[in-house]
């Protein structure tokens, strides 16, 4: 596995370029003769071709994956798998843009360091190694004392929280630019074929609408979730005020059109660091799996820096809000599970996970 | 467990009572104040109290079916899981009503002995056992010589295939009660808290259907799934002329309003069975993870014959078939998986088998 892969810049045809990015060079996985051999593997003449369904489409992208050296393909390879949650807060939620206080933020990282999340035990249960990366929080973040943590801290403050984008620009170029390269040289660093990917935020969602909404041309309407804990609520008001918010956001950054543009008007650190981790490791070949709303937009900002990188991403389950549907449809992808959860953290690719060690059995018999 | 549990006459009130059939009795497993103290130990003040959605929804199920006793509940417990596949013939097959040529129901019966099968596959992966039960399969099975079985035999033809039901009764009575207590046998002898069922058997589908349209009162054309290996033609022809026969047969079976008697008329021995492992297995409050078309059929007629087994089924998948769909919606079950697979023999109980791990790994903690 190549880990220093030649770097190009940024595809300068469509945008201005951005002084100082690295986008790494990522080969595309089709390979019609390969996918016949293996088809071939997966299908039997006693079933409907058809009859392992999407499970047969994951096997086939996951060998396209792994599948890059002159060797021919034997197995696929899991190891060392990982899970790299990336965490910040956004000056967007001043504007009270999420009915969580921005200290929850914290309280999440402070529950996978202590290993009390839903993904800290379902990590456990896979054998995945966790990082958490302080990418931007707004609080220091410190080891809690006396007990051995359940995940690893990596500290990469960019800044303590973005700027409020209704204000100005969620961080300046060199900040996202940091950024992108802080989420790359996070992935270099760590052993494993497979990248889990995750974030933590409070206001994470908002950001990410914003980047729906103005990377792929989406009503705001229809790009911000609406939130309800419970769901129990009948009033809209409060709704329809933080979309007033958001529409003002996306006016006062008309001109920021192309992805790294998009990604400093709204933010944030996390996002930005999620695009690097998705672009270094498929450059290194890896399979990233993710999950959920903000690492969609991010998967958004990376395909516009490097449209390769959607070979590698593996989606892994889509929740309960439309948005996130309307994100996928944009994405071209089609998750594995639908399981209506309201968490990100990684959650969900910890749930998705044993279905790739499914495609992996299924593909390593019959021979 | 109760293995031995009290056995009542069927329900008299709606249909005549089946001479001789015994159903076991089934304990509803719903308890307001339980759900409220496990609710508790999955949600957080720092998350949205549907964050984990129908993995949530799922635990909740588990740990009714596992807290039957006294003893407050603990965790739940998943020992000694087994997979037990029923497989018949359908006289029906005779009329063309499937693009398969019979003896695929003894093929596939050989390559789950072999363990070639993608089920034998997940199995062996999960640690399930594997019982093939030959229902009724048309031609003598034979335990592959010089070979360990990957799966244990159960010889327990009724028949050799039911009887095509546009000619006459699918089976009699007396056949099918015998069908039903002995899938009820099947699942008495095997340990485990956990029984997933699967099928095999060409005309299975058509059976399926028929059972639907009758006993959910839906019209034909919505219940029959058009089968197209590969999704390529545009002829309908085949498949109108299907729906012609299978009209047929409705017509033939006007009077077969009840349960068992729709069984008898429409067959097969594999959902007699399927019926009888499914009431035995919630009578000592195991849990029933069941998959696809055909082993839904034979839910509905298990719900219709003891109503409180519904909450000891949990449903592993859809299929990409728009009547598996409508068949769900009538059971009124939310699948764990969407993996448009095409495949019974409990493949996809397998799939979604790690989801349960997840929820007793996320039941577990948190105290």
């Amino acid at each position: 596995m190549a880990r220093d892969a030649a770097l190009t810049p940024i595809n300068a045809r469509r945008h201005a370029p951005v002084p100082g990015l690295r986008v790494p060079a990522i080969a595309p996985t089709a390979d019609a003769t390969r996918d016949h051999t293996l088809t071939q593997r997966l299908q039997s003449p006693t079933r409907d071709p058809q009859a392992l369904g999407r499970v047969q489409a994951l096997a086939l992208q996951l060998a396209r994956i792994q599948n890059g050296g002159p060797v021919p393909f034997d197995l696929l390879v899991f190891d060392a798998p990982q899970l790299v949650v990336f965490a910040a807060d956004h000056g967007l939620a001043d504007e009270g843009l999420s009915a969580w206080p921005a200290a929850t933020t914290h309280e999440h990282v402070e529950q996978l360091l202590a290993g009390t999340a839903p993904a800290s035990l379902l990590a456990r249960q896979h054998g995945f190694d966790v990082t958490v990366v302080d990418a931007g929080v707004a609080t220091p973040i410190t080891l809690p004392a006396r007990v051995r943590p359940a995940a690893q801290l990596q500290p990469r403050k960019i800044g303590y929280g973005t700027r409020n984008c209704l204000l100005g620009p969620a961080m300046s170029q060199a900040q996202a630019v940091s950024a992108i390269h802080a989420g790359m040289d996070v992935v270099r660093h760590l052993p494993g074929s497979v990248i889990a990917l995750g974030d933590i935020g409070v206001g994470g969602m908002a950001s990410a609408s914003l980047l729906l909404s103005r990377l792929c041309g989406v009503p705001l309407a229809d790009a911000f979730p609406r939130e309800d804990p419970g769901a129990t609520s009948l009033d809209d008001t409060p709704h329809v005020q933080r979309l007033d918010k958001l529409q003002a956001a996306l006016q006062r950054h008309a001109l920021a059109m192309s992805p790294v543009h998009a990604l400093c008007a709204f933010g944030g650190f996390e996002i930005a660091m999620l695009v690097g981790a998705m672009l270094q490791a498929a450059s290194e070949r890896r399979v990233v799996l993710l999950d959920g709303f903000v690492a969609g937009a991010a998967a958004l900002v990376a395909r516009g820096l490097n449209p390769a990188v959607a070979d590698y991403l593996v989606f892994a389950q889509r929740s309960a809000a439309p948005p996130h549907r309307l994100m996928l449809i944009h994405l071209g992808a089609h998750p594995l599970l639908d399981l209506e959860l309201n968490l990100n953290q990684g959650t969900g690719t910890l749930l998705a996970w044993p279905l790739l060690l499914a495609a992996q059995t299924l593909l390593g018999a019959d021979r």
